[in-house]
């Protein structure tokens, strides 16, 4: 099968472009047409097999997450998905494994909207790069730069998990089965927090994706907005969701390594940002309105350097890179 | 070094932003704002050691080639450069090669206007991807579809030399050291015919950028427009750039082999365009203008398919199809 004859079989489909994409796939270039007063918020992401993905992963779990990590940081600036592009390098022609591809990749695309553009395939190591392509109203968009000493810190979901799962793919770990599935879930189909970002707008004064774990991207919020801040590391930051599929203390890591994959994990896509004190019902209903939890984790402060107290407020590091040999 | 040390040492340049980058490289997304008016072209390409360049290639030279492939997807559009993201997966951090290849991207990129405005980098068996932007105005991009019967059937520059490279360096083929080395220079740093596409704009009625062999990608227009052709592929084809460089018959290929580079090459960039008749001065206005030499090879016509003529007027091949084993 030609490089054509593969666009054309699995990644082509006929159905109406949206307002936004005046020409899709087909020609040397796509066109896209933001909306006035829209800027086009723009993200890339490279996925290597043995580096973001192990090759035993299913097909449309990898085709979901290629697509995922990118909406990540669409969500992260507040923008709506309108479209991406697709470069794929593949050992061999697959059929089966491309169909599975184009279903997970697809299925996420047409949940948020997102109409592939176009792309280029070629022989080669198993390599995925995606480029996507969202709107936000022009000055509205969410960056690492806003945040104020005085606000509040939160974060979406829960963290860890993933982690776990890479654990216990590397042998490290054991864990039973209802809990390896959730993780290895979380770790292979993240959802991208998309509809939180954009209810954020004008709300959260910074905003970022967490991909390299907590304490790493809040590192460079802090960085970019030229603050610190404080983390309540105890009972007020979200644990490992997969605590609730444990049914006792013994099937998951001691307490002292969940919080390590809790803040400094990695391929998490969960959503930590900024707003003023001020704001806390904005929030709420911003998380309500997406139907995303969220949960105030720490403060901004105009103290550079990054806190983290344990629940009974010790300081469990001293400082942000102390944290650094975990990435 | 790590991946943020890298960025930061390479790619990140510290320069006031052009007025469609409001934002560049540095949070989760860059952000364009296309002018009113304007639509943003949008193309990507993958570039693979083994595939598209030689591990031996200069690191300088594939800066450049990395981004030039995909500026004549732009110009084929007629799109004016605004900005690139580029993904690079590197084997190991090797210093000098990334100081020559970010040299000679950002000397093509600076050429154009043309911003890195995001990316990533990881660890993996050498790829880049690249995607760009260019601005071109709503309903005035130059696609693939608009060819029409008796518009004259236009080529830029010359083609073939970068399939005699390859051809060199397989060991298929050999050639004396200016023939090659001009050859070689066409393969590895190709120029996007950029100022040509955007002079076309309002005077061609199609345009294709010729990566895949002349032939091939004339075929694109005639399905894409449902129109057939005529090539005059004697004296009017524009043959081997390098020929004057050829200090006898013997440098080169046999005509035969020089015609079949020419027609079904691969790797030219040049771009290949249609035009009314009525419109003759105004191509030659818009190659003077770009300082792009543009010669008339054939004519768009009714009957579908695609006729090659030699300097006699016989037929070379019958259809396109027969050009396919080229590939």
């Amino acid at each position: 099968m030609g490089e054509f004859e593969l666009i054309d079989r699995f990644f082509r489909r006929a159905r109406p472009a949206p307002r936004a994409v005046p020409l899709g796939i087909g020609d040397d270039c796509a066109l896209l047409a933001p909306a006035p007063g829209m800027q086009l918020a723009v993200s890339t992401d490279m996925l290597l097999e043995g580096r973001h993905f192990l090759s035993t992963v299913d097909p449309s779990r990898l085709g979901h997450k290629a697509l995922a990590v990118n909406l990540s940081d669409l969500a992260a600036c507040g923008a709506r998905p309108v479209a991406f592009t697709l470069s794929l390098a593949l050992p061999s022609v697959d059929e089966s494994w491309l169909e599975g591809f184009a279903r997970g990749l697809f299925a996420l695309a047409d949940e948020h909207g997102c109409e592939l553009i176009g792309g280029d395939t070629t022989r080669g190591p198993l390599a995925i790069s995606v480029t996507v392509f969202g709107e936000v109203p022009a000055g509205q968009a969410l960056l690492r730069s806003g945040a104020r000493a005085g606000d509040d810190l939160y974060i979406s979901g829960t963290l860890g998990d993933a982690r776990l799962a890479l654990e216990v793919f590397r042998g490290a770990l054991t864990a039973p089965a209802p809990v390896f599935e959730l993780a290895r879930a979380r770790m292979e189909q993240p959802t991208p927090r998309v509809a939180l970002g954009q209810a954020l707008r004008g709300v959260a004064t910074s905003a970022i994706d967490v991909s390299d774990g907590l304490l790493g991207d809040l590192g460079h919020v802090l960085r970019g907005s030229n603050v610190g801040a404080t983390v309540w590391a105890g009972s007020a930051l979200p644990l490992l969701g997969v605590r609730e599929k444990a049914g006792d203390p013994g099937d998951l890591p001691d307490e002292a390594r969940q919080l390590e994959f809790v803040l400094a994990g990695g391929d998490d896509y969960e959503l930590l940002f900024t707003a003023p004190q001020a704001r806390r019902e904005a929030v709420a209903s911003a998380a309500a309105a997406s139907a995303t939890p969220v949960t105030r984790i720490g403060r901004i402060e105009a103290q550079p350097g990054l806190r983290v107290l344990d629940g009974q407020g010790r300081e469990i590091r001293s400082s942000f890179a102390s944290f650094e040999h975990f990435a």
